[in-house]
């Protein structure tokens, strides 16, 4: 994996989860303590997020780390 | 979990995989590209890591970056 794909990834896995969850960003931003800017930012892979903030986002969502890995989308 | 702890388990869980490859912390070096003395300090969670190193340590260990996060050691 390409070491910026992973960003993109990760990413559409934070949108996708959102959209499942029917949440905006300003609500993401709400329950993750982050700026609503970040969120987009993270979204759209020009922020390359650190471990703790991985962990901040698996907590906003309550689903483990690894979670954040899978990509449910691919065949 | 804890913003830190994730650092800690992480560090664990690098030091498990090179352990189970028999690898020094050299040779983990040589093959993530990563300085030695960076790969001690994610291993005592005396950094914050970045997606695109984790990308790059699954990379090193050959495993995908969600089973960096599945810690076999927990019950």
């Amino acid at each position: 994996m390409n070491k910026n794909d992973v960003l993109v990834e990760f990413g559409n896995k934070i949108r996708q989860l959102r959209d499942e969850k029917g949440w905006s960003q300003e609500e993401l931003a709400f329950k993750s303590g982050f700026h609503r800017t970040y969120i987009g930012m993270i979204e759209r892979a020009e922020r390359n997020i650190s471990l703790k903030n991985i962990a901040r986002m698996a907590l906003a969502f309550d689903v483990k780390i690894e979670e954040l890995f899978i990509n449910t989308n691919k065949i």
